[in-house]
């Protein structure tokens, strides 16, 4: 059931044919989308009611949920569900405040003082997920790292229920991150209205968060045609597991498995040194993969992927590079030895206690990653996706005397005199 | 000659319209630009030879320059201007090195360990834009952090000058830079060759660098139809002086003229707590513009420029925020008094003695800044953007005992069985 290559036996463009992924599946879906971008645009509040209805098949009486209704829906929890997510929102939070860093002040030359401060981005949307699977770990994911860098005002979207209500889990979340009221609207429409604001829905600086092809679409158009930024582009979730003969195939299956269940665009490829590993996995694969409750999601996904025979650690990570996967797990002892070679990887998942599902809820990491090779230039969202650094620099006396002479030999190197004169007239002084 | 407001006088409407920049002034340009880049990817190096020919008016015999016609052509520049660009270059480098940083591992909970480590973007484009001023300062801007963040491959295009070279100042910093070829491409065409590779050009997982509305377009496009990514979107220069009354108008005059002589298109506000103080920076224009180089170009661009009076530092401030300024000046001796207040600028000038250009050139902060109030979510360029930060996360046999319960029920909670299965699956061993 799963294709299997050996390493050896591809060429150059074998492997680059091998590790693409569709970048712009959405191209065609561009017009529809500029389409509901103009009505949000246009209509506002009265638009995403209208998409309320068709879409997500229900009449809202309003456009939000408020703190005391978020806080009554939080009450169907169960104690042990509300203590795992909780224990998620430490982890998280521990790990995330760790990414906040104080840099010092350097002197490049005497006199001459640089620096850099983080400031949150003021307005931030993000971006909840309906669909298929509804993701309260997302908006942990999203919500704590907004928390930390301070941001000021926090947009939270998610698409209505047929309920005309958000899950509990949801609204437990929201109390977690002490957020006042999630909006109803989901898909292009809501990026619209974080992008443009409505009558309801502030305009942020920055917008976070998965979606399906129509958001991402949405995304990218809002990112090129406004100032409001977005965290990065996202296709469909995959993983690599590279697993060597200290590998266990049970887990390496589980860990396709659940890569597989996001969706069937998801994409699940395991690089072995071992053909009897790989056999193994495959067994395994069969065995677990038919009493899982969304097998015929994991079966399509797993028709889209694949696994490749390698002669070595070091080739795999070869592959793995060029690959450059979302998620990466080394189910391997010897997984120490080549930790260092990871060039293009969102988030690693080391030796084979270590299962890719812990990271998309609580250890602590973030689970909003690059995918689709993105990986070669994009980092995860952090911290950092939440604030920007300012540099600083003052000059002294002394300053402007030991560096003024540079500045004006290369003001007029390039030509520019009236850059040279910003620096002659206070040498005059 | 620079129209004046009074802060007290404008509404909230009239203050965004203040602050507005044209967003996405190229739109009309798309198409060209999209066949730009279409022939580019059809016909590669032909493509850009011909681009050569009708824009830049050189019939090139190659695509490049090597190392060693670079160290030839650096041979024309005198001593003292090598002294200039190696000092530059030193306080850059200096700047940009401190921010390379070394996170420590964080363990959540007992046995879960979480950490950042960073690794460079393989291959990163730099675009060195040539036109009405070449600008070595840029090269060092981004060829500096590149080198740092340890980027394997470094690919670099700038316009041909029309005796089909390159100034022997953007010839020297390659020198200074180790780098051995700079190709000879422009404007949208030289993006193009970036994002999808010619027969010469190596394809890169990040474009950096400035350039005009063709250039800033296709980075656009490249970015939402490829997975190579983009420093970010850059428009006109801008500068926003805060002075009040321990200002000097002689300085203040000349910061908003160098501002001024970047291009017609290029904005110098003063934000002034006094009224005395606008006046006097008024008079110190009309006497300092006439004289300079660029005084045409400058004359347009003050033209494009404006005075607010406001009633304190605070409210001056305020301006800046919703302003959200490249280039901040606080002119004042008062400056530490305001710098917390600070929410979005690109890059910070504290104090009568920093102008802004010794940012351009040679105080060790980075040039390439977010303009067009982008500084409310973007950073300007340092070291990060050469780098991914990869989150790693490792868990112990105590560890998978402590977080796996809680990673059961919320996969349980989401639906996704898989996800809880790969956790029970290593709970059983």
């Amino acid at each position: 059931m799963l294709r299997t290559y050996n390493y050896q036996d591809l060429n150059t463009e074998d492997l680059q044919q091998l590790v693409q992924r569709n970048v712009d599946p959405a191209n065609e879906i561009r017009t529809i989308v500029e389409d509901i971008i103009s009505n949000v645009r246009e209509h506002g509040d009265n638009a995403l009611l209208d998409y309320a209805r068709k879409f997500d098949k229900v009449q809202l009486e309003k456009l939000y949920l408020d703190k005391a209704e978020l806080a009554e829906l939080a009450q169907a929890l169960q104690p042990e569900q509300k203590e795992a997510l909780k224990t998620a929102y430490q982890n998280i939070y521990k790990f995330h405040q760790s990414q906040l860093s104080n840099e010092g002040k350097i002197e490049t030359m005497p006199g001459v003082t640089c620096w850099r401060e983080a400031r949150p981005i003021e307005k931030v949307g993000l971006y909840i997920p309906g669909g298929t699977a509804v993701l309260p770990s997302t908006f942990l994911m999203l919500g704590i790292p907004a928390r930390i860098a301070g941001c000021k005002e926090i947009v939270v979207c998610s698409p209505p229920q047929k309920s005309g209500k958000v899950n509990a889990f949801i609204a437990y979340v929201a109390e977690l991150l002490d957020i006042d009221r999630i909006y109803f609207a989901g898909g292009a429409q809501a990026i619209a209205a974080m992008a443009y604001g409505t009558e309801s829905i502030s305009k942020v600086d920055k917008i976070f968060g998965p979606g399906n092809q129509f958001v991402t679409k949405a995304k990218t158009i809002i990112q090129s045609t406004t100032t409001t930024a977005i965290d990065m582009p996202a296709g469909p979730s995959e993983v690599l597991v590279i697993a060597d003969e200290t590998a266990n195939p049970i887990f390496v299956a589980a860990d396709l498995l659940a890569q597989a269940e996001h969706g069937i665009d998801s994409q699940a490829v395991l690089a072995t040194t071992s053909e009897q590993m790989a056999e193994a996995v495959i067994a395994e694969l069969n065995k677990q993969l038919p009493v899982l409750p969304r097998a015929e999601i994991a079966e399509q996904a797993i028709k889209n992927s694949y696994a490749v025979v390698v002669s070595s650690l070091n080739q795999a990570m070869q592959f793995s590079n060029l690959y450059a996967p979302e998620h990466l797990i080394l189910a391997s002892e010897n997984w120490e030895q080549i930790t260092g070679d990871i060039i293009n990887a969102g988030s690693v998942f080391l030796g084979n206690l270590t299962p890719e599902s812990v990271g998309d809820y609580a250890s602590g990491t973030n689970h909003t990653l690059p995918t689709s090779a993105y990986a070669r230039a994009y980092s995860g969202v952090s911290v950092d996706s939440f604030v920007k650094k300012i540099t600083f620099q003052h000059i002294s006396p002394q300053g402007i005397t030991n560096i003024g002479p540079t500045v004006e030999i290369l003001a007029e190197l390039e030509g520019l005199h009236a850059h040279k004169n910003a620096v002659t007239v206070r040498l005059a002084k």
